[in-house]
């Protein structure tokens, strides 16, 4: 029995030659009658690839990133088309699909630049025109480096100076809670550190097979991630109605059917929320604690936007903080991984790949194989773990470049609050939309409602990725349906980001309007 | 039944409280006649952690990276030490165990150092004393980045202009067979590549199971990624007795036994080879392509030293241009990834982590699903992709930096030949050492006489460890046992880089000698 296509033997090959293995193929063959040199003859062999979508990776196959799927891949066609002088309806794409500040015109923080500059080419530690703090920043990380060089590996686990200046900057942030070096993994941005978190816990099989939680809508890297490891995805459902509130009914509901069918292992919240936008309270963030206690969860916290809150009322409160203020009772025994990112917040720093992961609580022994297991890739990007070193160690009062640095980013995080506002104030302006506040992060997540004629036009995609793909197509806005994050059953949404700069947003808003307007007169 | 540990649930219980799922824990205390709540007082169910090594992820436990494994970790704790004023038998620890030039002295190109400058803090565009062909390659990577600003994710397959400027390259490289962009993918050094590729192949299970043949001896990413990945490693034995070459017959025996128990998909070389040095002929290049072919193997080139060749007689053979040159017969069918790195060769900037692997003749369907899969981590860091860039874009004739660059280009890789010539010829003075040429590449790997008292003095570690060990403990310098790498039963070996700055290697090898000639003299 061929094991890849539930055949029988004899007749794999009736497959179009995709077959799994020559054995295979040639004792099919040979069953049939057909010697192998007759099959070289009639070209069957030299024509059939090894690599073909039937024998390649079935968990690769699952896996979707709508952030960068099917709608990104038509704006980048129309971007050309436009470029190539084709006449559209607009005269630019807008991409509004990605967390992407700096390709949307947010400026670098210069004193990083000046940084990086100096570890890059140390000469310039000669040039008077570079400010001291900046070059006694860029001796200390070069001091870290082996041959003084940025170009060396670094240890696996990252530089030990750089863990260190992260764990201080965890123990101010968190308000004294102390913090151990040891326990920093620098990473090659959030997402390494929580794909390869993922794979530790992956264990079992069948009705034991690993649960991981997850809220929808979600960042897709985490469905990506567990449909590539073979993990089940526990859905667990935002509140809409409350602000994207989460509710620990609902997570144990989700919890409780999960159980029936495989082994959960671990909840991730992503705090500020993404796509949705929401800042937890401080009173959820303790109950989420208190339910991966009783319930003996590995907990994920993605605080990448720890920075981007803009709501009165609303105020970051980092899972580590808080677990440590419940008390020993939690704090000794909850296993807790929180993420950070060099590519958000103020920084926007994306193509540097920057990131850490804070691992508490973690058994001994899983932490040497933790060790090990980053070992095999040599260590993260050296420019990244430079970056996230002066995010975490950035100019201080008194220090030459503290005036400029303190300017450039309240100028930045309260251009993204505005944005926030003019955002949710502009969608909710719309009939058939319905946008909750944008308490932090970077994106808006609005429900809209779909004529049911349209609907109907298309069976074959989503109603959403149609909505999108025809406002793309009318108006070069590129926006990610909310089918590529989660939603509840017939609701839609659209994921759009925050970034372009104040007047290209208000003129996206207002096409946005115009185009819902327009769609929901058509097919009504 | 506890899947985990294949027991009876009741029995269960007995492992410490290690146990997959609290389901099975509280049905194996139901069936025990013990409440849950019972089990809570006696601080069971809160002393068990979520994460354990029974419970973690099986394959990863199966992992070992030998290049960071226990003989570095010792090393690192001995520079501690010695750090600390500890006494030892050396002043220092000299680390001869990983390819990273720059953390022994070897010093950057400075016309990339400059690019990379430039890149960070385009200020510095206004600065005359940087040259005008840096400016203009800073300037065009910066126009081909979101906003100007590397801070930006590049498309996940890499900048567009960097991916021509590869397949520019490849075409020089390889006489003008014609390289297509859009075989390019650039990738987070060579390792996330080869990772990827290998990922893709898996398919089956039991005695489908997709195996992989890779060469004895071998870097151990290969054998790290296969046993995370769950596949077969094949090995095929290089021949040292004729400077490691690589005969087809045994690659056919390799290949027929393992088709008995697994399903042989692709076939990895490296070549130069690492840990052996040897530059393969191109007959035998063509040998194994025509084998791949023929055994329908997808091919998977591992070229990261291309640059490194030193021995006379010895020449760079891409396994692309050989492919091509073979006729369509082979060049239309063949399915071969090449990988290229930014961390070897005379650059060493293994830090930024830039690579990029070529892709010929894939199935247009996986091909998608391989564009698809690199999206969900977004890009590799753009400093590597930039990187990659000046590598296969560097100064021409009549530009400024031209002469400069020739200079530092050749001083690196001629002083790496001497030091390959020098390693070779001091070890082979040692009786019960013997060396092979060291071709190319940065490493040597000398066969290492072990006398059978000290094999027996630790039946707990492989003799080539013990003794690597207590080279270690004796004299500070830090190599890698044979062990790690893979070697015929019943033979020893060490991995030596060549790295160390030249008077420093000699020192190293006279003492690898001293040392030698006195283990051996004390366990005669």
């Amino acid at each position: 029995r061929c094991s890849e296509h539930s055949l029988e033997v004899g007749s794999c090959i009736s497959l179009s030659q995709q077959v799994c293995s020559p054995e295979l193929l040639s004792l099919s063959l040979t069953r049939r009658g057909l010697p192998k040199e007759k099959m070289s003859e009639n070209g069957l062999m030299s024509r059939a690839k090894v690599l073909t979508i039937d024998t390649m990776n079935p968990t690769v196959k699952k896996v979707e990133y709508a952030v960068r799927g099917p709608i990104v891949q038509r704006a980048v066609e129309l971007e050309r088309e436009l470029s190539e002088g084709m006449k559209k309806p607009f005269v630019e794409v807008i991409r509004a699909n990605i967390g992407d500040a700096h390709a949307m015109g947010q400026q670098p923080i210069t004193f990083f630049r000046q940084v990086l500059a100096l570890c890059s080419y140390p000469e310039l530690l000669n040039d008077s025109t570079f400010p001291e703090d900046a070059k006694s920043r860029a001796h200390r990380i070069l001091q870290s480096c082996g041959g003084n060089s940025m170009g060396s590996y670094s240890a696996s686990q990252g530089i030990d100076s750089v863990r260190q200046d992260v764990a201080r900057y965890i123990e101010r942030r968190d308000g004294g809670v102390s913090c151990d070096p040891d326990d920093i993994y620098l990473t090659t941005g959030a997402s390494d550190g929580i794909v390869t978190m993922l794979k530790l816990l992956m264990c079992g099989e069948g009705a034991a097979r690993t649960g991981v939680m997850i809220s929808i809508p979600q960042y897709p890297l985490y469905s990506a991630a567990l449909a590539e490891l073979g993990a089940v995805q526990i859905n667990y459902y935002l509140n809409e109605e409350n602000c994207w509130s989460l509710d620990i009914t609902e997570l144990q509901r989700a919890l409780d059917e999960a159980r029936l069918h495989c082994n959960p292992r671990a909840l991730c919240i992503i705090n500020p929320g993404n796509p949705t936008g929401q800042v937890q309270s401080r009173e959820c963030i303790e109950d989420v604690i208190r339910f991966a206690a009783k319930e003996r969860l590995f907990l994920m916290a993605d605080e990448v936007y720890q920075d981007n809150v803009y709501a009165d009322g609303c105020q970051f409160h980092s899972f580590k903080k808080v677990l440590f203020e419940m008390g020993p009772e939690y704090s000794n025994t909850v296993e807790l991984a929180s993420f950070h990112s060099t590519s958000k917040c103020y920084m926007g720093e994306c193509g540097f790949r920057g990131g850490y992961m804070e691992i508490i609580n973690m058994d001994d022994d899983v932490k040497a194989q933790l060790t090990k297991l980053v070992s095999v890739r040599l260590c993260p990007p050296v420019p990244g773990q430079a970056l996230m070193d002066l995010v975490v160690n950035p100019p201080q009062p008194g220090e030459p470049s503290y005036d400029n640095f303190i300017k450039e980013r309240t100028a930045t995080l309260s251009v993204l609050a505005e944005k926030a506002k003019l955002t949710e104030q502009v969608l909710n302006t719309v009939q058939g939309i319905s946008c909750n506040p944008v308490q932090g992060a970077m994106y808006s997540f609005p429900r809209i409602t779909i004529p049911k004629k349209a609907i109907e036009e298309d069976k074959g995609q989503q109603p959403d990725m149609f909505y999108c793909m025809k406002m793309l197509e009318e108006t070069g806005i590129c926006l990610v349906p909310g089918s590529g994050f989660g939603q509840k059953e017939g609701t839609y949404h659209f994921r759009m980001t925050i970034l372009p700069p104040t007047d290209k947003l208000q003129i996206l808003l207002n096409k946005v309007k115009e185009f819902h307007q327009k769609f929901t007169q058509q097919y009504s």
